[in-house]
């Protein structure tokens, strides 16, 4: 029995650091009127979507800081954030979008929610664990900062995946005994921006039967390398690469976890200055790009998928229990970073 | 400093059931004398290079299975097997090479050798962990059988990497805190096969600094389907999608371990009938393919590479230490299979 679901990336162009927030939930509105159209029942937005990428920016005051963020987590009712939601419920379309997230407690995150239509609630939440970039700017005017260190918390909730209700008529809901093939509601997982660059992500949501993974990106097609590293490119070779690697990442670990995947980039020249990759796409469980952006601007990238699809990968080649082997994976949870082999004698 | 080494995988057309060992160590001579007019000093030959890839048929008889099989594992001395390894030492090329091993106590494991040219000895094995198929054959009698886990113990030897010696002139050798950059012998790993679909051996070699990943392989283009999947595919759809998976995969794997990698087919209608993909390649730490068989024969794929190459992504995006975070991975090593995430309520 299928179990057919309409998806889609709603790619972003440029939010400046001049956007004010209701020209940008305005295009958000459109663009989620134009996957409404297409019939979508999901549809998911960038990272950070609301603002441009203030990673980059070095802020000092903490004022200016917070405005980039929300305050609590209550979206749905947060006045910058409300009408998208509203939109979404009644329009019937589950979202997931990122933000930037400050506790309570002071302390922020990179954060993303999944908002379903019909419990019209958000009804999960995920926090990027793998933050690039240094706490510290450089101290070359000219560099590209890369600050989420400085301005985010490592994410503390895991990669837990969860069930969406409402989207795969008739799928059973009531006990887990009753979730045979064919019949349950969609497993999801999120994940943010770099994070995809992660095997371990993947295979933690794999490792709950995720069906698909929603990712939503900030990528910089081009920053003057300060690092001192060896290779150099021209900004627009910098940029077919850091699309190749987007996309190599997200088609290869859909295929090792047997998982479809969407992905969301915010694109173009933000703050009139940064380059931002595009290349939102979704893929398919066996690693093919099923429908990919063509272009930088807002753009909703969509396709009709049968997560049934999964259950080939799942079933044969990547049936975890029959062919993982935890008892030589002990080195990947017990240790960070590089402990170099030992010398022969 | 550069650290510039020449490598070669030598791909192999198939050995039938009926080939003789002579005659396939000649081919192997004949590869290895290929490889060393380019230059290289290191070839990797595919998994169970010796005989046919076995473990389609199922073996009745005790005898006849163990002829597919080293006894023991001291390969250069072994009157079938120590031609090639006198070669390769006087050549003063090193060699990595797939067998089947029964050891002493008569367990069999899928498994492969490196052989440092300057130690004159084997100084690294690897026992294959994701053994793929099952341990009974199909009831079908038209199915291509996938008996590994029937023929093979998983390989009990962890993701061990080593360093090489007398690749790179002048690399220091005597302790690790000599071994800053552009000064170490390479760190190398092997896997076999099956095992290159699987992120974690991949991420234990990242862990160790690994810089070249080995890999030889026997990959179905095409088997009738019996599992009861739903993807119908011709015969050559199925072949160019195995090829696509098994590039993905190197490609992937490479670049989020920041290391090179080299593949080795057994390739073409292996008995008269079973045909295995080509494929063979090296590919950089940026996940680009450098080189590439072109057909499904005996040829070697070369390229000169230079490791510093790895220390762009080890440095920077994949900077294990700063960026891993073991404290939301610990599910990888908890659990083998599947457990679904708990229903919303």
């Amino acid at each position: 029995m299928p179990r057919t679901i309409k998806i889609a990336a709603a790619q972003m162009g440029p939010v400046h650091i001049t956007s004010p927030r209701t020209e940008v939930i305005t295009r958000m509105l459109s663009l989620l009127h134009s996957a409404s159209s297409l019939g979508a029942q999901l549809v998911l937005f960038p990272e950070t979507a609301f603002t441009t990428f203030f990673p980059r920016h070095l802020i000092a005051s903490q004022a200016s800081l917070d405005s980039y963020f929300e305050h609590g987590d209550n979206l749905p009712s947060s006045p910058n954030t409300k009408p998208l939601f509203d939109a979404a419920k009644e329009l019937g379309i589950d979202i997931s979008v990122g933000f930037a997230e400050r506790t309570e407690e002071g302390e922020g995150y990179n954060a993303s929610v999944y908002f379903s239509a019909e419990k019209g609630a958000v009804i999960a939440k995920y926090r990027k664990v793998h933050l690039p970039g240094s706490k510290e700017p450089f101290e070359n005017p000219d560099a590209v900062n890369q600050l989420e260190k400085r301005y985010f918390q490592p994410g503390n909730l895991g990669f837990k995946a969860f069930r969406t209700p409402g989207l795969v008529a008739g799928a059973a809901k009531k006990g887990s005994e009753e979730l045979g093939a064919g019949k349950g509601d969609p497993i999801m997982g999120m994940m943010i921006c770099n994070d995809r660059r992660w095997a371990e992500g993947w295979r933690i949501y794999g490792m709950q039967g995720v069906e698909v993974v929603l990712c939503g990106y900030n990528t910089a097609g081009f920053a003057p390398d300060l690092w001192g590293t060896r290779k150099v490119m021209t900004p627009e070779e910098a940029e077919v690469d850091a699309v190749f690697h987007h996309k190599l990442v997200m088609q290869s670990n859909s295929y090792m976890n047997s998982c479809f995947s969407v992905s969301a980039a915010k694109a173009g020249l933000e703050d009139g200055k940064y380059d931002l990759i595009g290349g939102s796409c979704i893929t398919s469980p066996e690693g093919h790009v099923l429908a990919e952006a063509k272009g930088k601007g807002d753009e909703i990238v969509f396709a009709e998928i049968d997560l049934e699809d999964c259950r080939q990968g799942k079933e044969k080649t990547f049936d975890f229990e029959r062919h993982r082997r935890i008892d030589q994976y002990g080195l990947i949870t017990e240790q960070t970073g590089v402990v170099e082999p030992e010398l022969l004698p």
